[in-house]
């Protein structure tokens, strides 16, 4: 492995050895304020206790015990892969604790490690839900058992714990559990893969933290693997677990959108590592067409409810996104990972995108629901989810506290905790600040040369981004701030009184900056049309808003009606008025017909000029009772 | 039960005791030429035979053999309702025997039946996957399992042997399998219903059948106790199999589409033969509102392919149209019973969309490959299907030989052997030509006036209709034929010489009409343009061209290219030239850009105009290898 960058001691969930860019860590960046200091405290005092609430509740903790107690398998519950949800909980809780030093919740996480510890085998096997009498056998259900797939979260947990506390006992726990995958799927051992990809991620990302190759060449071996009919005919076609295609032959990512991207991510990071670019290039490929033609408004992935997969190109229904809030955390890390492989602004614009637009969007503002999909056009308000009922995986219409299939609240979790390493990069000339929040940002460059940063914004809010430097420079460097690719018409840089306009990529100052320098971005975020591709024939005739990085919606709640025969003016821009986007909505009533195909144009009657009607930015629809949403609104 | 009607010796798939009118059977009706009398060809002599050897091939049938022989569960091939498509073939064979006579084919029956008869049971239970040592225990999975809904294809195709052939071993196999089920689930039985319905229409139609009232007592016991959570959780929810709602309160059809079309059928039967307004009412209710807002332009109902079911009103993708064959088999099965029980034309017009557009659609035109879903829009063209192998269910963009879920081609089969039965229907008054064929229809009034119609037509590619009577009424009569809903502009009605403008519903003369006379139709078939209630998003902005009862589609095989940019030019209307309807269509090219939505409108630069390009009848589309394809095309 190359070793051009510290790989183990840095907390970060991905920390390549070679790359563009060099990511700042959590002891690095701290987040301090706005928009994700608020998200980051939400999920630190409720959206964590929330998760490990439900899995006592529904048992998903207490398998553990029931292993422990010989209870299996009669006492299982959840899902074969309930299991993973406990490891995302726990890595989420690993972060958290590596931000703040949270004693209550290391007191809560060292709990959990007593009661998974005793369920780990002599081998290194650890799984509730296989291998007892009375259980399938290990690895007898490649397709859909999710054992690898639990150890690649038990993996990533391991790391981010390792990462942020020190090489202890759960640690040693993910250690074995690699050992032993090893060890079983070596070139020696089992010639298969698992039916959902996570593995190959987490065991490079263990390689990085251990420095031990065996466990990137594991990695590599499960991305070779793929691709070649190892696992058996399922109803959703090879392509559901991307058996379809080698990786590196393939054209787009397809198939269940979450395996496709967790596949990806770990290519990527196989590709790093072993400077593989044809390997690199081909994955860079098909994330490029897959952003360009399969991806939503939202940054959303996924069209299909049927096998939560990615539909053809350009098909992207509204009222039928999937958009599962999982593939928004796949699409962060798929992101994330190419920009620090090739330092290009473009992937960090998807992350802020996805991050803000998909993962933002599945809680609620109290932290206690959660949406599983992220439609893009609610025609039926639905009904009130119970607050304590386990909800069906696609309820879409309001958010749900927990699911039977349960990734996503603690995908989020996981996500928002270590939010501060997506902020800042680095490489020989300087710091690129790449994420837009209040925060602190303190490192050195490879020559020793300290860079101290306050960053203060009301992003994604306000465009106005003031940089003050906090501690004098040895050498001149360059401060790079990501312009986003929407910000093409008026962008501007303030330096010392003097303004430059600046377009998407990165606004740069070289000096020899002195403590007490400001630096000022200032983004136009304001309220813009946007249109689409007339190849999506799902949103023809209709317009979104979008301001600064965030889509917004038409809600039932603000119209005051049902949205589904609003029409929106878009003769004059949007209006921003005491902190609202308001847009001219003219609503209608359709002639009821026995039949709804004609022989004129429909055009529905306008019977009510609605006036100017406030949007929500999207993340936040749904938070005011059950309503009917659109982001794409039909040209009045 | 009422009497009204001969309900017993009728060669009829549905036979009701009362009702507004009376189907003509078999024997009353003869398809003698034209498009029906083609398809029936190709049914008899390819279609059929195609389905028996691939349920030969793949095991199906062989699974009666393997029960004999003491191989099952070993060799137990296909899906758990596998038996169900052995009896609708037979079903197709029964009605076709009926048809036609044919003595090979009696004997393929014949010896079909001689492979059943020794698995059934003492008490009349009777299938391949249940409760044998190895196998699950009889009714031991209620919503998964479609015992039930296996023996309602037994007593359907029972009924279809003894109202061709008369009662012999085969109805008798069907009526102790029909006893076993009211014995087992009667009042004092197992109190619940299974997860797909079926069984309903069938033991309804075995009490019209044989006379006898319990069949009809429980088949409305198992369309009562439906809606109230009899079956466990499942995935998709209650309303996948129509638990979450009781029959009579329900307000739409919803759930998996092909399960609340059946159970719709069902309980129309039970509502006319017990006189049940309440419940005739709540289903004419509930197919009006699909009809008018969950049918696609082709009458396909099912907008999602996850649960094959109905989606929200409106929310009809053309790209993910599933439009199940099997559905639109059972959308003509419950528009019959409508119109039977209402006489309303309204209904026989939904039979006769969804017949020549959705089930004729299904087959090939070798008659060798069949569509399961029958998608609005193909993006991508596919790679061809292989002639010898089973396909996944969804394969939509060519058509498969045959299904891992096989039901669609034995439905197809069933259906179109006993079109002749959907032609005409008579009441105290007269006849009523339904659906326009080329046939011979002779039948008696209830007073003993003979009625002898020879109906000549090339309908629907072409709009005159002539009937001419073949024998002396002994008092006045009214004929009648059916105007269907599109000739709103010009259908006219000959009689001696006369011309009447006629309108939507029924053309009716009425005399003491003479062999010889003749009446002529003359429907308006020519092409037009339609458009969707604003309420369809998905295709907004598009048009679509019907030609009479059919739907056109534009594909690439006549534009020469993709149609996914294609536009068309509706300032004048679709051109008809020797036998083709063409359109002036535009294509494009769309900017190739990284991300897809922009801000500016998108209007793709007209590179080519294409000049007049053919469409075809949709039900035609893909028999000229892969393609791709667009019903509703964008406006220029």
């Amino acid at each position: 492995m190359p070793t051009g960058h510290d790989t183990q001691a840095r907390a970060l969930p991905v920390s390549p050895s070679t790359g563009a860019l060099r990511p700042l860590d959590l002891h690095e960046v701290r987040v301090t304020g706005g928009f994700w200091s608020d998200f980051q405290q939400r999920n630190a005092t409720v959206m964590i206790r929330h998760a490990e609430d439900w899995m006592e509740r529904v048992g998903w903790i207490g398998n553990f015990d029931a292993a422990v107690e010989g209870r299996l398998p009669a006492d299982r519950q959840g899902r074969e892969f309930a299991d993973s949800d406990v490891y995302k909980l726990m890595e989420a809780m690993a972060w958290e604790i590596g931000r703040t030093g949270d004693a209550e919740l290391e007191a809560r996480f060292e709990a959990l490690v007593d009661r998974i510890e005793p369920v780990q085998e002599e081998d290194g096997y650890l799984n509730t839900h296989f291998g007892r009498p009375g259980q399938q056998p290990r690895y007898s259900d490649m397709e859909w058992g999710h054992e690898l797939y639990c150890f690649g979260h038990l993996i990533q947990a391991g790391v981010a714990r390792g990462r942020t506390h020190g090489r202890d006992r759960f640690v040693e726990i993910a250690i074995r559990a690699a050992d032993h995958v090893c060890e079983t799927f070596g070139p020696d051992g089992l010639d298969t893969i698992c039916g959902h990809p996570e593995i190959e991620p987490a065991l490079a990302e263990l390689a990085r933290y251990t420095g031990e190759r065996r466990y990137l060449d594991q990695a590599r071996l499960f991305v070779e693997r793929r691709g070649h009919g190892r696992l058996g005919e399922i109803w959703f076609g090879p392509e559901y677990f991307q058996e379809d295609v080698p990786v590196r032959e393939a054209e787009v990512l397809r198939g269940h959108a979450v395996r496709a991207l967790y596949l990806a991510a770990g290519a990527i990071d196989v590709a790093v590592e072993t400077g593989d670019e044809e390997l690199l290039g081909a994955v860079t490929r098909q994330m490029s067409r897959t952003v360009a033609r399969r991806t939503y408004l939202t940054g959303g992935m996924g069209a299909h409810h049927e096998g939560e997969a990615f539909g053809d190109d350009f098909e992207l229904p509204s009222d039928r996104a999937y958009s599962e809030t999982c593939a928004g955390v796949g699409a962060a890390m798929v992101g994330e990972r190419l920009l620090l492989a090739t330092g290009d602004p473009a992937h960090a614009d998807l992350v802020e995108r996805v991050l803000l637009n998909v993962v933002a969007t599945s809680p609620s503002e109290d932290g206690h629901g959660f949406f599983y999909t992220n439609t893009l056009h609610q025609r039926e308000p639905g009904t009130t989810a119970a607050a304590d009922e386990v909800a069906p995986r696609a309820a879409s219409s309001l958010r749900a506290p927990w699911f039977a299939v349960s990734c996503c609240p603690t995908n989020v979790a996981r996500t928002v905790a270590s939010f501060g390493t997506y902020v800042a990069t680095a490489d020989d000339e300087g710091v690129q600040l790449q994420q837009l929040a209040t925060s602190e940002v303190r490192t050195t460059l490879p020559d020793g040369c300290p860079v101290a940063l306050d960053v203060a914004t009301d992003y994604p809010h306000d465009g106005r981004v003031r940089v003050t430097v906090r501690e004098d420079a040895t050498r001149p460097w360059t401060l790079r701030v990501r312009v986003p690719g929407w910000a093409t018409d008026g962008a501007v840089l303030r330096v010392d009184g003097a303004e430059t306009t600046v377009m998407p990529g990165y606004a740069e100052v070289r000096r020899a900056f002195r403590a007490g320098d400001v630096v000022e971005l200032d983004l136009p975020v304001r309220a813009r049309w946007t249109w689409a591709d007339p190849r999506v024939d799902a949103v023809r005739g209709q317009v979104a808003v979008e301001r600064g990085p965030l889509v917004m919606a038409l809600e039932s709640t603000d119209l005051g009606e049902d949205v589904n025969l609003a029409a929106v003016e878009v003769g004059s821009a949007p209006v921003e008025r005491d902190g609202q986007v308001l847009v001219r909505v003219r609503t209608a009533a359709a002639a009821e017909r026995d039949w709804p195909f004609v022989t004129e144009p429909t055009h529905p009657d306008t019977v009510r000029d609605a006036g100017l009607v406030p949007l929500v930015p999207y993340h936040r629809w749904g938070n005011r009772g059950p309503s009917t949403m659109r982001v794409w609104i039909p040209e009045a």
